[in-house]
């Protein structure tokens, strides 16, 4: 899929229709066979097609348009859609009641004339970071074909969605790393927020303290605007900051404790490409990010505020969530008030701290995950998942804790696996890391790799359905 | 005491000095024998004269002067003052560092000219409205000469300096009441305003969600000033809304369910005073103030967030507490982490229900305590200061849970023990209630009660002393 900026201009000039990217889509969609169903837990074709028709007509006519009329766009199924139940990717919340309204961040996509073409599988209620669903079966990692990888999560349809070319844009959410590990894991660009940036009304909570609503994309500009247009602006790019003289605190603790080899190495290279661009490349030493593992005991704040959602639910429909997602929200039954409420005073002294030391700086970098996704096999025990769980969290649920902007951008050598480059920025300086990122986004990705420079044809729109990946069985790995 | 608007203009006359008022002040406390200390935990009495003296120096020397220059009032023994250690009406934090600097309610009021005259006792920790120390004494009712009644708390020492005519103004807290109960029982007017109106910094918290800081003084006038300077104001008064055409809502159920027949009689001959002036006398129905009770389990929120505090401080000082407050404290103890974040969505559902049942009205009536100030030989048992205690906050803590403001003015008949009258308004609205107040005032407090329409001479400033309430023996009342 090509980039909004693309998209808009051609969608603008005529040389493309809305009616000719849904179509893409949805044939993307088709064409990938068994992987369809477990990206999507629903689609919505015939009236993103009517859609699509009308805003084709209405620009025909000469009709003033919303910026990205006619642009399709994925959402969460954690996201309230009018008159669609939000199961959150259970089945516990089968009985629940239609939504009555858009939840605001889709009603303002809808706004800026986005088409929902459907609604992205995802972990069960975002409750890890692996993109791993039970009942629904896990999408495989588009970036790995031939095998079978997860593609991270909580946000893995999303992810897979645009990594697939199925949709050049996706709406997720974020409380621990859900749309910066997935797109890690599947080489796109992935956007957090600060937490009250974008509205988390019409959402299933997982925890209200850290959630945020953000999308995923092909580029930081496409995420720039998704970003603007979420915020209630206008879908404005973010201008990209000149490199030279930005200054990166690179952290050596915590961060990079369990690193992969070719995370390290992708990581390695790209600071040197940004070095040699005169990026000034500071170590730092975050003290604070040590304490993680005590602040994060018995599931620390994400995990009372889950419980506390979920006390009811699990009383009358325990037998229906996954054992993972059920033993990872009864680990906090246990927590004291008194715990969970000095927890919250520890994150305002740490997020002090933190911001004292990022004085001086444009942002914090760090390697998004330290691994390679894992393939799906190598997590058949509970004991893995939730090892391996912990380390695709670790680097990423910084940002939530300490509430700062984060975007993960693909790093790696051509050909191989995804790996992502984390900026990390301050509290409500959402914009001002956007245009980090802007400037910097070219270094990050090795050259040949970046997308979006030379305007593909019409025919490769709808021409390159081909290479989605087919794995050849997975009935085993249905977890 | 004057009021401050009378004070104000007899300063600028040279009418009176500010070391005139010191000096009655400080021989107001001396006279007061015994009863001094349990008023006041320490006394700045030299810093005080030297400061009084400073001022009517440069007021001489025609310098512009801050508009409170030269007045004193009294410190709630849970603020900092720069040099001091913040004791909290407790021996637990004796070892504590001394303060590095003013709480900023502190600082604005010194930099509103008020001169600091000394530090009032309390509740220990504030935790119980009783306005009972049991490590230093509770002072004396002033309203119930010969015999000895709780002035009601937790800012029991606050009040008492008002109504004992030692300082026209006293910085108090309120949590669940401990600016109200007291200014009730005392006789005098006592405003909590909304939670984050006035800075809370500096002070030692009780429950951060809940604490305010606030006023107590003689009549609304002194209170709106009081509260315009410690929210960053120049200390206006609120202009008097016209009484004609208020509509003030009457709550029948919860608030009057317990009501002493003398508090009954009083609250509701006001409000037919009212209504016979033109205010509209609503009756409402609010059924979210029945589940108070339930909400309150365990200690409610105020509990779970002073067991947090005091979580370290139980366990290396635990001898050290009031049994009385430790009781309280270790109530808390149990809290589940899920129970308490329950609590604060409940907290936001009961707060937008009421608000909804608020719509027309400019405020909400009630009394402020329902029940007389009790005697202290009736609280000797843990037993009964417990029910007396949940009596005490029953209606004031409402305020506290909506994070509304709230105002308590006398009602009573001359001569009578005081009666609260109580307004509650909208959360941030707290300008609206203070005029709202300030244009009922002389209808809620009995004609002939009403303070500050005559200025005392000169000479009734320092002679008055002799009817400082000395009670005959209370050696046996030290709880």
């Amino acid at each position: 899929m090509l980039h909004l900026t693309e998209l808009t201009e051609r969608l603008r000039s005529r040389d493309l229709t809305s009616r000719d990217l849904v179509d893409a889509a949805l044939a993307r969609i088709e064409a990938s066979g068994r992987e369809g169903p477990l990206i999507f837990r629903a689609l919505d074709a015939e009236r993103a097609r009517e859609t699509a028709e009308h805003v084709d007509r209405a620009r025909a006519g000469g009709a003033a348009l919303p910026p990205f009329a006619g642009i399709p766009v994925t959402v969460k199924d954690l996201f309230d859609m009018a008159g669609e139940v939000t199961r959150a990717g259970s089945r516990v919340l089968d009985d629940a009641a239609p939504a009555a309204r858009d939840a605001p961040a889709v009603a303002l996509l809808r706004r800026a004339g986005f088409i929902v073409i459907g609604r992205t599988n995802m972990t069960e209620f975002a409750y890890s970071g692996l993109g791993v669903n039970a009942h629904f079966g896990t999408p495989a990692n588009p970036a790995a074909p031939g095998e079978i990888r997860i593609p991270g999560g909580s946000s893995s349809g999303a992810a897979v969605s645009v990594a697939a070319g199925m949709a050049p844009a996706a709406l997720g959410t974020d409380t621990g790393g859900s749309c910066r590990i997935p797109a890690a894991f599947c080489g796109i660009v992935g956007f957090k927020p600060s937490s009250t940036r974008i509205s988390r009304a019409g959402t299933v909570p997982l925890s209200r303290s850290l959630d945020s609503v953000g999308p995923l994309a092909g580029s930081v500009s496409c995420c720039a605007r998704l970003d603007s247009v979420l915020s209630g602006g206008r879908g404005e790019d973010a201008a990209p900051a000149p490199a030279p003289g930005l200054r990166l605190g690179v952290v050596g603790n915590y961060v990079a404790e369990a690193l992969d080899d070719a995370v390290g190495e992708a990581f390695g290279a790209t600071l040197n490409r940004l070095r040699g661009a005169g990026v000034e490349i500071i170590p730092v030493s975050i003290p604070e990010f040590d304490e993680m593992p005590t602040l994060n005991a018995m599931g620390g704040i994400v995990g009372a505020e889950a419980f506390a959602w979920h006390r009811e639910l699990l009383e009358t429909h325990g037998g229906l969530y996954d054992p993972f997602v059920r033993a990872r929200l009864e680990a906090s039954r246990g927590m004291p008030a008194a715990d969970y409420i000095l927890l919250l005073e520890e994150r305002e002294r740490v997020r002090a701290q933190v911001a004292a030391r990022m004085a001086g700086l444009d942002a914090l970098a760090m390697p998004t995950v330290q691994i390679l996704a894992p393939r799906l096999a190598d997590l058949d025990t509970a004991e893995r998942a939730t090892q391996v769980n912990r380390l695709c969290l670790r680097n990423t649920s910084l940002a939530n804790f300490l509430d700062v902007p984060a975007i993960s951008i693909p790093c790696q050598d051509t050909g191989a696996l995804p790996v992502g480059f984390m900026l990390m920025g301050r509290t409500g300086e959402d914009r001002k890391l956007l245009s980090v990122a802007a400037g910097l986004e070219t270094l990050i990705r090795k050259p040949q790799r970046t997308l979006g420079r030379s305007l593909p044809s019409h025919a490769s729109l709808t021409a390159g359905l081909a290479p989605v990946p087919q794995p050849v069985s997975r009935d085993n790995l249905m977890m």
